[in-house]
């Protein structure tokens, strides 16, 4: 089962819009919240209409992205509101979130990221550079956090190359079985 | 400015929707946290469209539930999922709510509030004796956390005594201004 982050649901579909402007401007606490919580909302609602499904019925999930996104994203939107957001995030999931088996970080100096994505049209709100900057920070703290979930691949090398390493992450993890039911 | 949450927010509408359902029905926990995060990003869109300019504005507020609501009734739907709902749902809207000057609260015997809505068409989700009996609770313990902040109105009392204690209420926290800005 192929999946993403911001679904289809109603709050995904609110943030979908908002996160397609290209100009992310000055935002008030309550709307970085608002955010926030839109996200925990789509993200509870693809565990029940998706996910738990899915695995129930036996499939593999493969989600692009997943909750560590939003604690790396609105970690950084969030971090002169709370001292410590990254982990405010992380435990408001911890009561009610299914953990992935394996989360693959692509990891790419943002300046990179940046240059790559002059090719194509449109540009969402997040995609600057010290802000990229900053989220890449929060994603290799959690990669820190949690060594035995994450495997790191280097995005900076050839497409096919990455591509092998990615395969490579998830055909070992397959290979350890069984899975949780 | 008389207000009411949930507003009519995409997160408000889509809260409207479920909520307006008859049949409650057995919901996961995943369903649950969803609900509770749609009126939280309800509620920071509230604030950050409604009340924060209004009150800038210089205008009084009055809003038909709050996140005092939030707190006492999703406090009901997680009691089983987390040790203290109430209490982690109050520490979630902390870092960014803006309190309220007064809260009134209307008690009834939830047996007397049934019996009154018999009297009107369709059924909220929320509207069976067992769950407004352990919102009441919690409400109660709400007001006895902030006793300064609530206001206890006896709402088994005629209908102009409800709207004069209420009138009262009102009236004696106008008279101590000065108000914030």
């Amino acid at each position: 089962m192929l999946t993403a982050e911001p679904t289809t649901s109603g709050a995904g579909k609110i943030l979908r819009t908002e996160l397609a402007r290209a100009d992310a401007g000055e935002t008030s606490v309550a709307q970085r919240m608002e955010e926030l919580f839109l996200f925990m909302a789509d993200h509870a609602c693809h565990l029940t209409k998706t996910i738990i499904p899915s695995l129930e019925g036996g499939a593999i999930v493969l989600s692009d992205r997943y909750t560590d996104s939003t604690a790396a994203y609105q970690g950084v939107t969030l971090r002169n509101v709370l001292p410590d957001p990254v982990q405010w995030i992380r435990s408001l999931y911890e009561p009610w979130n299914l953990p992935p088996d394996r989360t693959l970080l692509f990891v790419l100096d943002p300046r990179i990221a940046l240059q790559r994505m002059q090719s194509r049209r449109g540009r969402e709100k997040f995609e600057r550079f010290e802000f990229l900057q900053s989220v890449d920070e929060n994603f290799r703290m959690l990669a820190a956090l949690e060594p035995e979930r994450f495997v790191l691949i280097d995005a900076g090398q050839p497409q096919e190359t990455v591509a092998e390493d990615a395969l490579s992450a998830i055909l070992e993890l397959l290979s350890r079985g069984p899975f949780r039911k």
